[in-house]
C-alpha cells in the first residue's frame, strides 16, 4: 500500500539511493528498450526469445526487467574477461589501422587486464558494439527501429549519475577548461561529444577577443567601422586554423586520428550486389554513378528551400513595410519589429521541418557508413541553416536599404485602396539603423528562443512527464504490475531511474554544433554591422558551456561514447563562413560605413550614395586579402605546429631509435664475420669488369695513388720529372 | 704513339666496350670528382688521404684514377654484403616510417639477399648516401663544393650507357608512356625524374584535348570565344585533380609516399644551438621567428623584381610603339615585332639571373632539410618566371590594347621633336590582333628558344667540348701524364667516358618542370586568345619527352636517384595558374571577345566598346564559377579514387585479416577455459550490485522472465490473471 503514494518525485529521491552505496559500476552496462505495444504477444515472445538468445551467444549477460507501459528494459552487461578481450581486440585493431602508435602487448596477462587500465567511455562502446554489430563483425546484430528490431525503441546506456554530479560540479567553478577537463567529459562521454565541448571551449575563448575590439569598436569607432571588420575577420581566419591544429591535437591525445577508417556498415545501407575483391573479402556494392546522381539532386533541393524561404520571409518583410511605411497608428515604432520577431521565433520550427526533408535525402543518398551519411546530413542541414538565417539580413542589407527607395513605391502602386496611397505618398526614408536593427533582433531573439527551447521547454517537460509517468502508472494497472512482477526493494530506485531515461530523447550532438556554427556564421558574416553582438554571444556561449553539460545530463538518454577525430565537415561550413565574410563584410562597410568611399574619394564625387560600380572591386580586393591572408596564417601556424603532434613524434623516434638499435647490433656483429667473405670473393670472380676494383684493395693503398697522381698531375711537372730523375 | 692520334672522338667511338663485354655493373658505384687545381699539393695530399679513410672507414671500396687536368677520379663502390645490409636497412627503415607497408623479413637470408631483389637506382642511391651522409647518420661525410671538401667539384653515378640506349629505342617507339615504361625509367633515375616523365606523359594526354578543340575554335568559333575559354577551363581543372591522383597513386607504386619524413640535415644548415628534446636526442635549434623573418624578405625582393622586369618591358613596349605608330619606312610591318622578339629571346637570360638572386635568397632563409630549401627555391623561381613570362602579355592585354588610345597620345607628348608630333598626330589605332599576335610571339619564340638553348647549345658544346679535352690533353702533359700513370688499355675507353661524365653539368629536374608549368600557365591564363596554342604545345611536348631522355642521358651527369612523392610545390602552382586562369581568360573574354556583351545587353548599349564597370562582376563570377567545379571535380575524383590506393589498401587488409585471425584463434581457446570462471567469480563477490545479475543467470531465464513480463503487462490482463487462477 505505500508503493501507492510513491507518485510524487520528491518524496522518492529523499531515499538512499542503491547504486551510490553499493558503488554500482557503469562501464559495461547498456539498455535494450523493447517496446511491444505495436505487436501481439506471440510475436513479442518470439522476438525476445530471439533477442536473449543472440545476445547469450555473444556471450553478454542479460537481465530483463518491466519497462514503463508495454515495453521491457533489457539490461546488457559484458563478464570481465569477455569485456577485457573485446578491449584488448579493439586496441589491436585500432593499432593494425594505426590509429594508435603503441602496439598492445600479447601476454596474456596484460590481455587480462585491459579493461582495468581502461576509461568508461570505452567499455561502454565495447557493448555497445557487441549488441548492435552485425554477426559477421561478431555482434549480436541488434539494430534499435530498423528491420526485424523495429520494436527496439533504443539502445542507451546508463548515465553516471554520480560522475555526472561531480563533472557537473567542477566544471561550473572553471572559467576555461583545460584539457584535462576535456579528458574527462571523453571518458565519460565519449571524444565526439568531447570534441563540441573542446569547440566550444575554444571558440568561446577566441570571442573574448572581438568582445573587447567590439565594444572599443563601439565606444569609439565609427558605424559600420572597415577597422573593426578587419580585425574581426582577421581574428576568425586565426581562430579557425588554430582549431584545426586543436583538433588535430586532440586527436592524437586521445587516440582517435584516422577512428573514421574504423566504421562499419550502416545497417540501412543498401546494396546492389555483394563483389568479392582482390583482398578476397565480399564487398556491398554500390554503382558510383547512382551515388552521384543521387547526390545532385541535393541542388533542386537547396533551390527549392531557398524559394520557398525566401518568398516567407520577404512576406513578412512586405508586412513589415506596410505597418512601418502605411500604418501611423500608437506604438509604431514598436509594432515594426513584430514581423521580425515572430519571424525569428518561427524560424526554428520551419528549420526543424526542413531537417526532416534532409534527412530523408541524405537516407535516399544510401551512405556506407555512419559518418558518411551524418555528414550528408550535416552538410543539407548547414546549408539550410544558413538560408534561414541569414537571408533575411542578406535581402535587409543588399536589397531592401540600398533599393528600398525604388521598390516600397512600386510596392505602393501594387497595393489597393488606401494603404498603397500611403506608401506611394510617404516619402521612402532610407534607414541603415534598420540593418542594424534587424541583426540584434535577430540575433538576440535567435538566443533567446534557442534558449527557452534548449533549456525552458525541456525543463517544464521533464517536470510534467515526471509527474504525468507517477501519476500514470499509480492510475492505470500498476496494481496488477505489482502483482504479476513486483520490483525489488532494493532495485526500486534504480529501475525508476532506468525507466525514465528510457523515455528520454536521445542525444544529437549535431544540433548543439550547429547552433554555434550559425553563431560564428553572424560573427563572420555581419560583424560590422553591430559589434557588441560578440558581447552576447560571449556571455551566451559562457553559459551554454554549461547548460549543455546539464542538459545532456538530464534532458538526454546518455550518448553512446563514439569516436570521431574532430567536428568533421563542420570545418568545411566555418571555413565557407569565414570566406563569405570576407565578401559579406567588405559590402556591407563599403555600402553603409562612413569613414570609407574609396571610389568617392577617386573621382571626386562626394554624393555620399552607394558606388554600386566600386562594389564588385571592393568585394574583389577583400576576398583576396582573405584568401593570402589564410595562407599566410595557415603556413605560420602550420610551421608552428602542435605540441602533441611533435609529443607523438618524438615517442615514435625514440621507439624507431630502439628498434633501429638492435637491428644496428645484430649487423655490427655480422659484419664481423663478413670480413674475409670480401678477399675470398675476389679470388672466385675474376671478371674484367672486377678486375678494375682489385688494383687498390689493400688498406691505404688508393690514398697513396692518389697522392702520387697528385704529385704526377701538379703544377710543377718538372720536380715531379726531377724526382723520377732522382 | 698511337695514343696520340686518338683524339679524334669518332675513332675511339668504334672501339669495342670494355663494359658491355665483360657486363659490368653500374648499381653500385659512384665517381667522387676532386679537382686539386685551386690548392697545393701537401693539402690536396691530405684530403685525398682523408678522403680514401673516411671512405673505407664506411665500408667501401675505393680505386683512384687520374682526370682530366688537375683532378681525380675516385670510384666508389659498395661490396655486395655491405649493400645488402643497407638496402636492408634502408627498407627497415622506410617500414618504420611507414613508407613501406609490407615488413621486410628478419632472417639471415633474405637480409643478405635483399640487394638481389632491388632495381639499380635504389644500390645507386644507398652508395651515395654512403658517400655524403654525415658521420652520425653512418655516411663518410663528403659533401661536394661545402666545407672541408671544397675540392669535390661533384659526386656522381655513372652512366649506363646500355640501359640508357636501350631504353631510348624503346621509348622511341611508343606514343604514350606506360606505367611500365615509368617504371623503367624510376629504375634507371630514380623516383624524382620519373615523376617528372610521368607529368610530362599525363600533361601530353590531356593537350591532346584542347589541341582538338583549340582546331575546332580556329575554324569555327569567332575570335576570344567564351565557350573555347570555358573548355579549356574546365579541362585544365580536371587535368590537374587527375594527376594529383596519378600522382598519389604512382608513389604508392613506387613506395615513396610521404618519403620527404625521412630527409637528413643539409649540410649548410647553420643551427644556433643544440637542444635535448624530450625523445633525448639532439636537435638543431634555430629559433621560428627568425625563419619567418627572413622568408618574409621575399615580399620586397618580388616587389624588387616586379619593378625591375616590369620598368624594361615597358621600355621595351614604348620602344615597340615607337616603331610601329611612328615609324614609317620599309618593313615596317616586320620591324614592329622585332622588341617582343629581342625580349622573348633575352628572357631566359634575365631569368637565369633572377634565379641566383632567388637561391641565394633560399639559400639565407636557411632551411633545415634539401626538401624544404628546394621548395623555397622552386616557389621563388615559380613566382620570376610568371612575372618574366606573362607580365608583357598581361600589359598588352590590360593596359596597351584597352588604353593605348590615351597612353600613346600623352607618349608623343613627352617626347621630343618630329617623333612626338608624330605620334601625337598619328590617331591611335586599337588593334585587338596585337594580343594575339603578342601571345603567338612569346610562346612561338619561347618554345624555339628554349628548344634551341636544350638541345642545339648543348649539343655544339658537347662536340667542342670533347675536341677541345682531346686537343688540350695531346697538346698539354699527356705526354708526361701517361708517362707517370698510363691508363690500362682495358679500362681506357671507360675511364674516357667517365671523364667525359665529369665535366658535364648536373641535371636539374626543376628546370623542365618550370618549363612544363610555365607552358601549362600559357594555356590556362590567355587560351581564347589564340587557340591554335596548344597544338603547337602539343608538338613540342611531344618531341620534348624524347628529348629530354637524351638530354639526360648524354648532356648531363648521371642524375641522383633521389626518391620524392611527387613533383613538389609545383603542384600549388599549377593550381595558382588555373585559379588566375579562371580570371584572366574572364577578363580577356570580357574584354576582346565579339559574341559576349551581357553588360552591354542588359543596358541596351551597343557601343561595342569595353564596359569596364561590368569587368569586376564577370571576374568574380567566373572566379567564383571555377571554384565551385573545382571543389565539384575534386570530389568526384576523390570518390572514384586511385587504383593503386584501393590495391594498397587491400593488401593491408589482408595483412591484417590475417593477424587478426591469429588473434581470434587464440581467444577462442582462451576463452573456452574461462566459461567455468564467471561462475566461480558469481559466488566470490555477492555485492548488492551484482545481485541485479544473478536473478537471470541461466541460460534462457532471461527470455523467459521477458515472456512472462509481455503476457503480464500485455493488453488482456484479465487473460493473464485468468491462467494464473487456472
Amino acid at each position: 500500500m505505500e508503493e501507492r503514494f510513491n507518485f510524487t518525485v520528491s518524496r522518492a529521491d529523499t531515499f538512499p539511493r542503491v547504486d551510490e552505496r553499493t558503488d554500482l559500476k557503469y562501464h559495461d552496462k547498456n539498455v535494450i528498450h523493447y517496446d511491444f505495444s505495436g505487436v501481439d504477444d506471440e510475436v513479442a515472445t518470439g522476438e525476445i526469445r530471439c533477442m536473449c538468445e543472440s545476445l547469450s551467444q555473444v556471450g553478454l549477460q542479460t537481465e530483463v526487467r518491466a519497462g514503463e507501459d508495454q515495453s521491457l528494459l533489457i539490461f546488457v552487461r559484458a563478464a570481465a574477461e569477455l569485456l577485457s578481450t573485446e578491449i584488448y581486440k579493439s586496441r589491436v585493431k585500432d593499432w593494425l589501422y594505426s590509429i594508435t602508435k603503441t602496439q598492445p602487448q600479447v601476454d596474456k596477462k596484460s590481455k587480462a587486464q585491459a579493461a582495468k587500465f581502461t576509461f568508461e567511455a570505452e567499455s561502454l562502446l565495447c557493448v555497445y558494439h557487441l549488441v548492435t554489430f552485425s554477426r559477421e563483425n561478431g555482434g549480436a546484430g541488434i539494430t534499435p527501429e530498423f528491420g526485424r528490431w523495429e520494436n527496439v525503441k533504443a539502445v542507451f546506456p546508463i548515465h553516471n549519475e554520480p560522475a555526472n554530479r561531480q563533472l557537473l560540479r567542477h566544471l561550473s567553478k572553471r572559467f576555461f577548461l583545460t584539457k584535462d577537463d576535456l579528458d574527462q567529459i571523453r571518458d565519460l562521454f565519449g571524444s565526439k561529444v568531447a570534441f563540441y565541448f573542446a569547440y566550444m571551449q575554444t571558440y568561446l575563448l577566441f570571442l573574448s577577443f572581438p568582445s573587447v575590439t567590439g565594444i572599443l569598436a563601439w565606444a569609439f569607432l565609427p558605424k559600420y567601422s572597415l577597422i573593426y571588420a578587419i580585425i574581426t575577420l582577421v581574428g576568425c581566419t586565426m581562430f579557425l586554423e588554430y582549431w584545426k591544429i586543436v583538433q588535430a591535437d586532440l586527436s592524437i591525445r586521445w587516440d582517435v586520428k584516422g577512428v573514421g577508417s574504423l566504421k562499419a556498415n550502416r545497417p540501412k545501407y543498401r546494396y546492389e550486389k555483394v563483389v568479392v575483391d582482390s583482398a578476397g573479402r565480399p564487398k556491398h556494392y554500390y554503382p558510383k554513378w547512382k551515388s552521384f546522381s543521387r547526390q545532385s539532386l541535393q541542388i533542386p533541393f537547396f533551390a527549392l528551400c531557398l524559394v520557398v524561404l525566401g518568398v516567407i520571409i520577404t512576406g513578412v518583410f512586405a508586412l513589415e513595410i506596410l505597418v512601418s511605411e502605411a500604418y501611423q497608428g500608437p506604438y509604431q515604432s514598436y509594432l515594426e519589429y513584430v514581423p521580425t520577431l515572430i519571424l525569428a521565433a518561427a524560424l526554428p520550427y520551419i528549420n526543424s521541418l526542413l531537417e526532416d526533408a534532409a534527412s530523408w535525402l541524405a537516407e535516399f543518398e544510401n551512405h556506407r557508413t555512419h559518418d558518411h551519411h551524418e555528414m550528408s546530413v550535416t552538410q543539407k542541414l548547414f546549408v539550410l541553416s544558413f538560408i534561414v538565417n541569414y537571408l533575411p539580413i542578406l535581402l535587409t542589407a543588399f536589397v531592401y536599404v540600398p533599393l528600398g527607395n525604388q521598390i516600397v513605391p512600386w510596392l505602393g502602386s501594387q497595393l489597393p485602396g488606401t494603404l498603397g496611397d500611403k506608401l506611394d505618398k510617404h516619402f521612402f526614408q532610407k534607414d541603415p539603423d534598420r540593418l542594424r536593427n534587424e541583426v540584434i533582433a535577430l540575433t538576440l531573439t535567435g538566443q533567446l528562443s534557442d534558449m527557452f527551447e534548449e533549456m525552458v521547454v525541456p525543463y517544464a517537460m521533464h517536470r510534467i512527464r515526471s509527474w504525468y509517468h507517477a501519476y500514470k502508472s499509480y492510475r492505470s494497472h500498476q496494481a496488477s504490475f505489482n502483482a504479476v512482477s513486483p520490483d525489488d526493494p532494493m532495485e526500486k530506485s534504480f529501475l525508476r531511474r532506468v525507466r525514465r531515461q528510457a523515455s528520454l530523447p536521445s542525444y544529437n550532438v549535431q544540433d548543439d554544433i550547429s547552433e554555434m556554427v550559425i553563431q560564428f556564421g553572424y560573427l563572420a558574416l555581419f560583424s560590422p554591422v553591430w559589434p557588441l553582438v560578440s558581447v552576447g554571444f560571449f556571455i551566451n556561449n559562457w553559459i551554454e558551456l554549461r547548460s549543455d553539460f546539464l542538459k545532456i545530463c538530464i534532458e538526454h538518454q546518455r550518448p553512446h561514447p563514439t569516436r570521431t577525430d574532430g567536428i568533421g565537415p563542420w570545418i568545411h561550413s566555418l571555413d565557407a563562413l569565414t570566406w563569405l565574410g570576407s565578401i559579406s563584410t567588405a559590402a556591407i562597410v563599403h555600402m553603409f560605413g562612413t569613414e570609407t568611399g574609396w571610389s568617392n574619394t577617386i573621382l571626386g564625387h562626394t554624393l555620399g550614395g552607394v558606388s554600386w560600380w566600386s562594389l564588385p572591386i571592393t568585394i574583389f580586393v577583400s576576398e583576396h586579402i582573405f584568401l593570402v591572408l589564410r595562407a599566410v596564417v595557415r603556413f605560420i601556424l602550420q610551421s608552428v605546429g602542435s605540441e602533441e603532434v611533435r609529443k607523438e613524434r618524438n615517442e615514435r623516434y625514440v621507439r624507431r631509435r630502439k628498434y633501429m638499435d638492435e637491428l644496428e647490433a645484430a649487423n655490427r656483429a655480422k659484419e664481423m664475420l663478413d670480413v674475409g667473405a670480401v678477399q675470398r670473393r675476389k679470388s672466385v670472380r675474376m671478371a674484367d669488369s672486377d678486375i678494375f676494383w682489385t688494383k687498390q684493395v689493400e688498406r691505404g693503398s688508393s690514398a697513396e695513388t692518389g697522392v702520387s697522381l697528385i704529385k704526377a698531375l701538379g703544377r710543377d711537372e718538372t720536380l715531379v720529372l726531377d724526382k723520377k730523375d732522382n
